[in-house]
Formats: structure tokens, sequence, C-alpha cells
């Protein structure tokens, strides 16, 4: 059996939820599966690599505004451009990994839609109440998971979910390893299908 | 008569370097030609952008000393990683730009050699006795250029070039415009032969 493809993601990234939309059925293209593993941009980026959030970067800023909607377009997605001040996908992510110890199909179903929430239809999933209503809609126990999202082990899953992504190395969004191969972002899908490809 | 892509360039870029060796055979299999434009990381990453030199980027910095090579097996080019402290490409810059001015075919082979010299032999392009080896290797004057590096004019040409690049929105390198459409990295020449299939 040829090892899973792990995907690191965090909610708030597009270019995350552009890698979330193809990643899966390119690995099963390959007879391959995928690993959804969520980790906070505001630590790698932020804290430990001492960077701006893209948006607040000069010039960079501007060619994104450009280049997400034509990635957009390319990968035949839906996307709406907003606001991302004030938006956290820590609840989000400790209610993935929370679902994910229980079932991770569901897990993924749960990130998928909480994915379309932000960047297809432009809406928040910030708050507690935005997270519950994407997870009672892939059947998931929303009381206990809102239990499990405050608790000080849904706090502790996404700190080592975080130490983990940062060990393996990943920094930005979305990030793939393959077989021990690391590779950064959406526009290198193409290499990860090389990878495929190669070990095939 | 298609438009030329415009390839944005800084000698000390070694994925710049990349793109240097695949867009002149990109661009004319679909009948077009290249302008070359060199400008300065420094101005824009550092000074507008305000972000640190990548290799003094944690993560980022393991990431992208794994993939150079790797992008260069995958082009097959030859590439050595080296030390970038105290490497400045700012009389190469202004002798291309003195090049550029009577024979672009001329500046075009000066610059492809100080890449070369740079990423493919690992030596310096720092001091004006190399470029003007690397100058005199392609048939230029070097009298003349050593002047024109050293005068108000050469300075002012630079200066020019780099304005003339963040005007355009330009950040990182390499940076390709193709018909007015910004494309940034050598992970994105796909999208670069996609926009020419586009408007073939």
């Amino acid at each position: 059996m040829a090892s899973p493809i792990d995907f690191y993601f965090d909610f708030i990234s597009p270019y995350g939820y552009f890698g979330s939309t193809q990643i899966d059925a390119l690995a099963a293209r390959h007879g391959r599966t995928v690993v959804w593993r969520p980790f906070l941009l505001g630590v790698t980026v932020v804290k430990i690599m001492g960077l701006k959030p893209l948006m607040e970067t000069p010039l960079k800023s501007d060619y994104l505004r450009l280049d997400k909607p034509r990635m957009a377009r390319i990968l035949g997605v839906p996307f709406v451009q907003r606001d991302m001040r004030g938006v956290s996908s820590v609840k989000a992510s400790r209610a993935f990994l929370a679902l994910d110890e229980r079932d991770p199909a569901q897990a993924k179903r749960f990130a998928q839609r909480v994915f379309a929430r932000l960047w297809a239809r432009g809406e928040d999933i910030t708050d507690l109440d935005a997270v519950l209503e994407e997870a009672a809609a892939v059947g998931a126990d929303t009381g206990w998971l809102a239990a499990e999202i405050a608790s000080p082990e849904g706090k502790r899953r996404l700190e080592a979910a975080v130490d983990h992504a940062v060990a393996q190395g990943v920094f930005g969004a979305p990030f793939f390893i393959v077989d021990g191969e690391p590779v950064w972002g959406v526009d290198r899908l193409w290499l990860v299908e090389r990878l495929l490809n190669k070990s095939a």
C-alpha cells in the first residue's frame, strides 16, 4: 500500500481552500488517500517566520487580489473575496480534530463545508454557532462537539497539530507531503502529480 | 504581431535564474519574444514590502534549501547553492541596462552569463571585475561599460527600471507579464503557457 498524502491547511487560507478542492481527486487518480491536517498560519507565518499577513503586504496583496479569482476560474471552483479581519479558524480547527479522532471521513466533509462557507459563500466561520451549523450538516453531535471545542483536550489537540506541522517544516497553505517530500502551494499541484507519477 | 512577454528578474534570485533558462524558449514556441527587465529585490521585498530576505526566514529557508536543487533537476539546469551574504546585483544590473540600450540581444547574452556565473558555477557577480569579465565574453566594450556603470546616467537607468517594475506591481522573481496579466514565480510557468495558448 502506498502511503497517504499529508495535506496541511488553515481554513483562513484561500489557497488552502483551492488545494482542498483538488487534492483528494488528484490522490485518488494515483491510488492514494489524503490525511487532512489543520494548522494555524498565525503561528507559522506571523509568530515563527515573523512576517506580516499576506494581505497586509504591499505589492503582494494587489497581486493576490487578482490571482485568487483567477485561480478559482482555472480550477472551476466558486470563490468570493472577503475581508479577513477578525476571522479565526481556531474553533473550526478544534472541531475538525475532535471529529477526526472519531471519524476522519466525517471530519473531511465538515472541513469541506467550512471552506465552502468562508470562500464560496463568503460567510464567517469564527463563531461557535457557525462551526456547529456546519458540523450539524454532516451529522455530528453538536452538544458533544461544543464541549470538545471548549475543553482543555480540544485546545491541546490543536496545539499538538500545529507543533506537528511546524516539526514537519510546514509554513504556508496548502502544504503537501508526498512520500516525505514537501510541496508548498496550489501552484505546485503539478509537482504533487509528478511525484506520484514517479513513485508509480 | 503579438506583444512581447516582460520578464522581470534580479540576478540574486535563484528562481529568477531558473526562469531565465526557460522563458525565451517557451515564448518562442508561441511566436513571442521576451523583454528582459532587471529590478532589485532589495527594494521591493525589503524596503517596500518590509519582509526579510527569504533565506533569513525560518521554516521557508529550510524548504527553499531543498526546493532549489529539486527545481534545477526538474528543469535540467546546473545549479549550486551558495551563501548570498554580500552578493549584490547592482553593478551587473546597471551593466545590463547600458548594454540593453545599444543591443538587447547582447544584453541578454550578458545576463545569461551573469546568471550562470552565480548559479551554475557559484562565483560572485558583485565586483566590477566580475561584471566586466562577463561583458567582455559577449564582446562588449569594457572601458565604455565601466564608465557607464559608474556614471550618474548608469545609476539613473537602474533606478528608473526599479521604479518601472514597482509601478507594474512586480515584487518577486521571476515575474512575467503576459498581455497585461501578471504571473509570479517559476512554479507558474504553466500559467504563462496557458495564457499564451488562450491568446493564440
